[in-house]
C-alpha cells in the first residue's frame, strides 16, 4: 500500500507485523486501547537481590534463546552495559536475541560480531551508527530492525508491540535493594528516563550499578518494587563521551548565521510569550540557538515556562539566570546538565513516556510551542530523514524528531543547504523518518522557507522580513551548486522498518547494493 | 475451610470470588503473576482535560451502573471529594457502584445513606468507621464489604482482583494538565501515595483540586501521563482534620508507661543498632515512643537508617535532629509532617505498592525492623483483631498493620490491658485481621508478652530484665479484673470479607443480631 506520506510499503510486512500504513499525525489520537503488562515475580523478603555476576543475572532471569533484552543509552558512546551483557550472553551460547535499545552507536561496534553470529538477530532502537548500521543495511540481520522514535518505543513496550523479556539498566547509582540513579557514583548520566518504562513492562529486572550505595537510594529514578537483581561491575561507562560529536558548540561561521535566523523565526512566530515552551536538540546550530534566544528574551522582559528533552549546558545557565522556569529533562547530553539535574531545584528528570509517547494521555511535547531540530535530508513536502546517509547507510537516529514535530506547534529544522556537495534539500527523500506535515520551517544558510500549511507562520515571517524562500527555490539553488544527485539504487530486500510514534509504518529501509 | 489461622471461610465465600483461604505469611512469596492493565484513551492535544464540574467528568468517562469508584483518604476526617462525588453519581440516578477507597471515616457517613439507595451496593477499604460500619454490620450493604490492609488494596488493584472504572484523585494542586501533587495550595495533605496506584490502573482518571497553579506542577506525585480530567472545585477538603483522634499526643500515664515499655523493647531487641528502620502508627502510646527512643539512641550513638509510614511531627523532628536519615512517607498524619515533606530533603514521597505491596518486587516494609501498632483485641495465639469493635460493629482499619507486621523483624503491639473494663488479651479475637504469626511482642499496661515463636526476643528480653509475662498471664489478669467476656453472638449473613494482604482469605464478618 502506498501511505500517508506517499511511501509504498510492502503488504507482507503490514501482514507480518500487524501493522497499517502511516495514515496522518493524529490518526490514532483519542482511540482506546489496553495497555500491556509484565508477568513478574512477587518478593516479600528484604535482601536478596544482589548477585555476584550478570552470568548468574541471566541465568535467574531464566535467559534463553529467542529473548528480547532491553538497554538505556543515557551513556551514548561511552556505554560498557549492552557489550558487557552480549558478551556474557554469547559466553552462554543464547542465540536469536532481539536488542531493544532506546539507541545504539558507535560504542556498540562489537553488536555486529554478534550479528554475524546469529547471537542477535534483531535490533529495535531509535539511533543505529557505526558498524551495526553497517550490518543492517548490508543484509546481514535476520529480522528487519525497526527503527523508532523515543516517543514511539515507550508506546510500543506500553502497547505490547514489544515485550521486553530482561531490561538491563545501568545506573550510576544503586542500593542493594535497586533503588537507582542516574547520579552520585563515578559513572554519572544525570537521568535515568528511556529505563523508566523499561522497569515497568519487563519481566526481569536487573539494575547494573558501579556504585552501591546506602539503602534507600532517594529520589529513586528506578524503583526497588520494579527491580529483581542488582549486579555491582566495575564501570557502566564513561561519563566523558556523553558528549559525543552530536552535541558540540560550534564557531562555523555558517552554523552561526543558521542559528541567527532561527532565533529571528522563534521571535516572530505568534508563540513567543511568556511561558513559552522550548527544545534544541544537540546538534551545532541548535546548540547556538539557546544563546542566540538571550537577547529576545531580554527585549521581550518575557521567560520561557519549560524547556525540555535533551538538555545541554546553555539550556541549564538559562535556568540558572531565571530564563526558564523549569526544565523537564529525559536526557543530559553533557557533564553540564548532569551536575544541573542533581543539584538544580528547577530542574526536573521525567520519563521518556512523559516525553514524548503519543499514546499515553498526555505527554510534554504535546504542551511544545517550538522545536529546532536537525536533517540529513528534507524533500519538497518538508519529509525529513535523518536515518539514512547519502549512501543509504542507517546511520542516524530519529530520537525525538518526530515526536517533537508532531506535538509542537512550530517545528523548526535547521540545516546546511549542502553538506560536502550533497544536497540537504531534495526532490525526495531516501527514508522519510518525520512526515512532512508535522514540519513547519526550515532554516538554512540559504534562506528560510515555510511550509505551505502554515500560512500563519508565513505571514508573520513576512512582515518580520524574514529571507523567505519556497522549499522549491531552496531545492533548485542546491541543484544549481552541486548538480542533481543521481539516485541511489537498493536491492528488494527490506532491511530496516521505520515505524511512525503511534505504531504505524513510515517507510522501509532496504539493503543496499554491494 | 478452615484456614492457617483457624477461622472458618464459607465455601461459597471462597467460589464466588475465586479465593483460597489465608495460609501463612508467605504462601505466595516467590510466585509469579501477569500484572492487570488500564484500558486508557490516548490524547495527542495538549489541551482540554479542564472540566467544568464533576458532573461533567462523569458523563466524559462513561459513569454507568456497576462501575467501581476509587478514592484516596489523604485527608482522613476531612476529606470532602468522596462526597462531592457521590451526590453527583446520585444525582445522575446512577446505582449499584461499588466504592475502592483507601479508607473511608466519619467524613463519609453520607455514603451510608446511598448504600440504603442502591447507588453503592459494593465497599472496598480498609477503614470503615461511623455510618457505614453501622450499615455494613447491620447486613444494609448488598454485596460483602471487603477489608483490605494498604498493601492488600495495592495488591488487588496491581494484580486485577479489583478493576478500578475511575479515579478521584483530590489534589491539594494541579496544573491544567493534570500534574498534580499533595502539597501548595490552600489544601494540603502532603503526599498522594494512595492514588499513584490508582492512577496507574484505573481506566479513567479524574484530578479534583482546589488549586490550579502554573504548568508544570512539578515534582508531580500524580503525572500527567494518567489523567484524563482535571476539575476545579471550592475546596476538596479540611487539612486541619487529618489529624483526627486517631492521632493523637498522649498525656495519660498508662499510655506513657506503656510507651516507655516499647522503647525499651526496641533497646533491647538485636536490630537496635545504626541504620535500624522503624515504624509507628498515630496512637497516643505509638506517638510517644517516638520521642522516648530519643535517649537510646543518644546513649548508643546511633541513628535510624529509615523511618516509614503513616508520619508524625515527632519523627519530623529526629528527621531534622539528625537521628533518622530518611523519611519514607505514604501518608502525612499531621500539619508538621505535610510541611516536611514540602521542604525536608530528606523527607521522601512513595506509593503505597512501594510501601507495602506484598507481590511487588520488594516493598518497603520488606526492610522494617521494628514497628509499633496498636490492636482493639489480642488473642493467645497472638492474633491481632482491629477492625470490629466489641459489640462486633465494623468501626477500624487495618491499615498498614498486617503490612508491617508480615515485613518487620520486630512488631510490636502496645494496648492497654483493659479499656472500658471491656479485655484487650482474650480466648479468641472476634475477628483476625493480622495474624498472630506476624506479632511478634505485646507491651501492656500490665506487661510485656512475647509469642513464642520468637524465642531469640524472649532470651534478649529476660537478660534485659524486662517485665515479662505470657500471654495468657495477662489474659488472666484481665479476666480476674473484670471477668470473662460473653461471647458475641451474630447472624449468619456475611458482610465482610477480611483479605490477607496477599489476597487470601483471612476471615469473614457477620451481620450483627439486632
Amino acid at each position: 500500500m502506498i501511505n500517508k506520506v506517499g511511501r509504498d510499503i510492502p503488504d507482507e510486512i503490514l501482514e507480518r507485523y500487524g501493522k497499517e500504513g502511516y495514515n496522518g499525525p493524529d490518526y490514532r489520537n483519542g482511540t482506546y486501547y489496553v495497555k500491556a503488562a509484565p508477568r513478574v515475580r512477587s518478593r516479600m523478603e528484604g535482601s536478596g537481590k544482589i548477585l555476584p555476576s550478570l552470568q548468574e543475572a541471566l541465568l535467574k532471569c531464566g535467559v534463553r534463546d529467542g529473548m528480547v533484552l532491553s538497554f538505556h543509552h543515557h551513556f551514548r558512546d561511552g556505554d560498557y552495559v549492552v557489550n558487557l551483557v552480549m558478551e556474557t550472553v554469547a559466553a552462554l551460547g543464547i542465540k536469536d536475541i532481539t536488542i531493544c535499545a532506546s539507541s545504539l552507536g558507535a560504542a556498540h561496534d562489537p553488536v555486529a560480531k554478534l550479528i554475524e553470529e546469529g547471537v542477535v538477530t534483531g535490533i529495535q532502537s531509535s539511533g543505529v551508527r557505526g558498524k551495526i548500521g553497517e550490518a543492517i543495511s548490508g543484509g546481514r540481520l535476520k529480522n528487519p530492525a525497526v527503527i523508532r522514535s523515543h516517543g514511539g518505543r515507550v508506546r510500543a513496550i506500553e502497547e505490547g508491540d514489544v515485550h521486553i523479556d530482561i531490561a538491563f539498566i545501568g545506573a550510576s547509582t544503586s542500593d542493594e535493594y535497586g533503588n537507582a540513579r542516574g547520579v552520585g557514583g563515578k559513572s554519572n548520566c544525570g537521568v535515568l528516563s528511556y529505563s523508566m518504562v523499561d522497569a515497568k513492562y519487563a519481566d526481569h529486572v536487573v539494575v547494573v550499578t558501579d556504585c552501591l550505595v546506602e539503602y534507600p537510594n532517594l529520589p529513586a529514578s528506578i524503583s526497588q518494587v520494579d527491580v529483581d537483581y542488582v549486579v555491582e561491575v566495575e564501570a557502566i561507562g564513561n561519563p566523558d563521551k556523553i558528549v559525543s560529536n552530536v552535541v558540540r558548540m560550534t564557531n562555523d561561521v555558517r552554523e552561526l548565521k543558521m542559528a541567527e535566523y532561527c532565533a529571528r523565526v522563534i521571535a516572530k512566530a505568534p508563540f513567543f510569550k511568556d511561558g513559552f515552551s522550548f527544545q534544541t536538540g544537540g546538534g551545532g546550530a541548535a546548540l547556538a540557538v539557546n544563546r542566540m534566544l538571550r537577547p529576545y528574551l531580554e527585549e521581550k522582559n518575557i521567560r520561557m515556562g519549560f524547556a525540555i528533552g535533551g538538555i545541554t549546558q546553555p539550556m541549564c545557565e538559562l535556568l540558572e539566570e531565571g530564563f526558564v522556569r523549569r526544565i523537564v529533562d529525559a536526557q543530559c547530553f553533557d557533564a553540564a546538565s548532569v551536575k544541573s539535574v542533581e543539584n538544580d531545584p528547577g530542574h526536573f528528570e521525567i520519563s521518556t513516556s512523559e516525553y514524548a509517547n503519543p499514546m499515553n494521555k498526555g505527554a510534554y511535547v504535546n504542551r511544545l510551542d517550538y522545536v529546532v531540530l536537525g536533517a540529513l535530508e528534507i524533500d519538497l513536502d518538508f519529509n525529513v530523514n535523518v536515518v539514512t546517509g547519502s549512501d543509504g547507510v542507517v546511520r542516524g537516529a530519529p530520537g525525538g524528531h518526530p515526536d517533537t514535530s508532531a506535538g509542537s506547534n512550530c517545528s523548526i529544522i535547521v540545516a546546511p543547504l549542502l553538506r560536502s556537495r550533497i544536497p540537504t534539500v531534495c526532490d525526495r527523500v531516501v527514508t522519510v523518518t518525520t512526515p512532512g506535515e508535522c514540519v513547519d520551517v526550515l532554516v538554512t544558510d540559504y534562506g528560510i522557507a515555510v511550509n505551505p500549511l502554515r500560512q500563519d507562520l508565513l505571514g508573520a515571517f513576512r512582515e518580520a522580513g524574514l529571507p523567505l524562500k519556497t522549499i522549491e527555490e531552496l531545492r533548485d539553488i542546491a541543484y544549481s551548486i552541486v548538480g542533481e544527485p543521481e539516485p541511489l539504487e537498493f536491492g528488494e530486500r527490506v532491511v530496516g522498518i521505520v515505524e511512525s510514534r503511534d505504531g504505524t509504518i513510515l517507510d522501509v529501509i532496504r539493503q543496499i547494493k554491494d
